[in-house]
């Protein structure tokens, strides 16, 4: 389950936007049918954007979607997910939050847990390892990010 | 508090959504200072977004801020909050959220005074009829919009 496409697509968006200078995390939105719906990643610093995180790209790269299109899906991401992507996969219901890794941050998982949504956590060595060094390099812009 | 600049703008940023054939809630961050750092209203149908909520489209006109910035703020908003806009006050410390109505729609209304985020209901009977008018009109839309 976590090697498959969505995750790996998530880690993907996160190195692009490692490599565009940007904070590295990505996400993808996988359906019940396995398909990929959307995927994007952080683009704080790309767009000069205040609300275009990993799991806000994919929601909004999938388009506007009926509600039962987010019935049985998955969205992968390669950190644990803030407070307001926590909101948003409340929102449109995701079944699932798989997520890379929590050494660097924790987000909603306990609040997503509340609300009935699966969590899992990869504990991908590889995501954890892309944070460490965004943070280590530019921790100014990872606290903007983060709102503190 | 409730009749100043940041709610008459909220209600402006909805009619100008209404104006355009969209989903009519609009949104204003103030800070501290009660100066205007962003305005927006929702976008799902003039940009076929999934994620551009009134509240998110005020954070991200509101451009990449420091967390100083976001202390003391408020939000006003012409209609309850979902769960992805009440996780993105969360995510950003706004010190209340100022809400026209909530007899179309109740979002995270009792999250966000978990979370230490005051909430202040307008009774504006202004939001709910436009909100009633829309989802009258284009139930479809709406329900969409809130994941339903």
């Amino acid at each position: 389950m976590e090697s498959d496409a969505g995750f790996k697509a998530a880690v993907e968006e996160a190195k692009k936007g490692a490599a565009e200078g940007g904070i590295p995390i990505g996400a993808c939105l996988v359906g019940a049918d396995g398909k990929i719906l959307g995927r994007g990643h952080n683009m704080r610093i790309q767009k000069g954007s205040a609300t275009i995180h990993a799991e806000i790209a994919a929601l909004e790269n999938a388009g506007r979607l009926p509600a039962s299109a987010y019935k049985g899906a998955t969205m992968y991401t390669t950190l644990s997910p803030c407070d307001m992507c926590t909101g948003a996969c409340i929102l449109y219901k995701v079944n699932r939050v798989v997520l890379g890794e929590n050494k660097t941050f924790v987000g909603g998982e306990d609040y997503l847990k509340q609300r009935g949504v699966e969590v899992v956590n990869v504990q991908s060595s590889e995501c954890e390892a892309l944070m460490k060094k965004f943070i280590h390099d530019h921790p100014e812009d990872w606290y903007e990010d983060i709102g503190e």
